[in-house]
């Protein structure tokens, strides 16, 4: 029911899903929408069930923890709920990015050991994807909380994108020593004397020039960085369309061009990518963008499908336990 | 004598912007080292005059702040006397940007009623030019630091880009009330409380969009955002070209469009707004980038020019006693 495309894209995207890759499929929503838009479809032999939820929490919701304790059965509670009764192996959303945090807090809960779940996403470099974490689920953190994040990090990049030992860095400010917010300076140390692939502070740069394989930071710096690319990438399109419309040469430069443009906005674009997962709960939680299409959800499914593959999460209370044992002290 | 080519690239923007502009230049550095740049020049009417600085702050140093306060006799804290005694009206520097932090600080001192001094840069937009503030001159901020950093991007932009009446956003993750650090959050009436023309909570997405004048944050994020935004514009370049080399019609479609494509990387790279300037100090101070060529230079002078033209330091002193009227709870 999520998303600036609901239910149609939802349901579109799971059953193209569905059909590219045999997985059976839970649609968790009202059942008269839901039926509405599976109407549309031919469904031979393929595996759809529908869960009904009663109540859907608004895009714009401005307190979704407090409406997600409030609703007893909306659609993203009851995802999460099919999760933890191990009805279904992963649940996928484009709704309420607040509210999915908070349904995923109140009816998965933390997976053992993990101070604070995190939202990591993909992010397009000059050398394959960097694994962002945290883009918005921690606003204030602490260092051991950044030194969970990077190990949550590396599980995903090693287990689900197959980077081997990934490279992970620390953004902060300025590569020196001693530089960064208090939780960074703390965490520093806390990094080198992890079992990680760590490499130290990274800057902004290190990002897109794809010097890192996982960026660790505050939800806060993530989130405005991923908003800022989405911006940015608005911005380049923009200016590519005027670069092109400037004399006749350029224009018919630009036609020629056109498609190789259109794949390097692709390549561009993180939300290709399917979407954030939310690292660090009992289940796998991929929180795709409000705007995904049926596109967008399909490969959204297709993440959650690589995480429970990979096991994920198990992976993750491995590397959680590890490093307690490394650093006792650390220990929640 | 700092930045990437130094001090070739400072003597000869400098003498550029004295030919094209008539300004008198004292550039500060070895003396020695200055005489031989300025050899190769047909000086003939320009009013040119070396301070002589013995040091020099190396742009790989770790410790500027305790560099700066051992050494008695460097390039940046000579240029920053001579603000401070009136013999020059601005100084601009490529070297080491924290170098140039301490030795403002330390030789021309905050502006009466200045907490912190914050560094701001023009930003490319969609619909022209977007003030960041800060961009690393502060890692940790309080909701106060905030306001005045607002109030100081407002004052740059109105007063040397000309924007009348600039529009505020305060940077956060999310449009809604209450998202954002504590400081954020904490910042947010006091912008309302004040004469800005505040537009309220922004996201990363609104600063490449437009959407917003002044775009104020604290220095960690800022310096991420604005490093950040270097790598991206690298990794555009490197797919632009990726672009135009995928088969022949895409070659010939680049070639065509190569004036326009870089006339677009220009307009998309800040560094071609001549570098930072740092507001709430006793003086124009402009830091440019340590990449920055003699055009760069050039432009960083111009800007320290209009800085002086447009009377911002004066501007920003009369802005913080207004917000120190508004709200005398905020007075330092």
């Amino acid at each position: 029911m999520g998303g600036d495309f609901a239910p149609r894209a939802a349901v579109d995207g799971a059953l193209a899903a569905a059909r590219a890759y045999g997985y059976e499929i839970v649609l968790v929503g009202r059942e008269d929408a839901v039926r509405t838009e599976l109407a549309r479809h031919d469904l031979g032999a393929l595996h759809v069930e529908i869960q009904h939820a009663s109540d859907v929490i608004g895009m714009n919701e401005l307190a979704p923890a407090a409406a997600i304790r409030r609703s007893r059965d909306n659609s993203i509670s009851r995802g999460m709920a099919l999760v933890r009764e191990g009805s279904v192996e992963a649940f996928v959303t484009v709704g309420h990015t607040g509210a999915a945090l908070a349904g995923a807090m109140f009816r998965l809960g933390r997976a053992q050991g993990v101070r604070r779940p995190a939202l990591a996403t993909p992010f397009p470099t000059l050398r394959g994807p960097c694994v962002l974490v945290d883009i918005g689920a921690n606003t204030e953190v602490r260092a051991e909380d950044l030194l969970q994040f990077a190990l949550m990090g590396a599980s995903y990049a090693e287990s689900v994108l197959g980077i081997a030992a990934p490279r992970v860095g620390l953004v902060t400010n300025g590569e020196e020593r001693g530089k960064g917010s208090n939780s960074v300076k703390e965490a520093l140390p806390l990094l080198e004397a992890s079992h990680l692939n760590f490499i130290g502070n990274i800057e902004g740069r290190d990002i897109p020039l794809g010097n890192t394989d996982v960026a660790v930071m505050d939800g806060f710096t993530g989130n405005v960085l991923i908003k800022f690319a989405e911006g940015a990438g608005a911005l380049v399109g923009q200016l590519l369309r005027e670069a092109a419309g400037g004399d006749a040469v350029a224009a018919l430069g630009g036609i020629l061009m056109r498609r190789s443009l259109q794949r390097m906005r692709q390549r561009m674009d993180y939300r290709a990518y399917g979407g954030a997962v939310l690292l660090g709960v009992r289940g796998v939680v991929i929180i795709g963008h409000g705007r995904s299409d049926a596109e967008g959800v399909k490969t959204a499914v297709g993440v959650a499908a690589r995480a429970v593959g990979a096991n994920l999460v198990r992976t993750i209370a491995l590397g959680i336990s590890r490093i307690e044992a490394e650093q006792p002290e650390m220990a929640s």
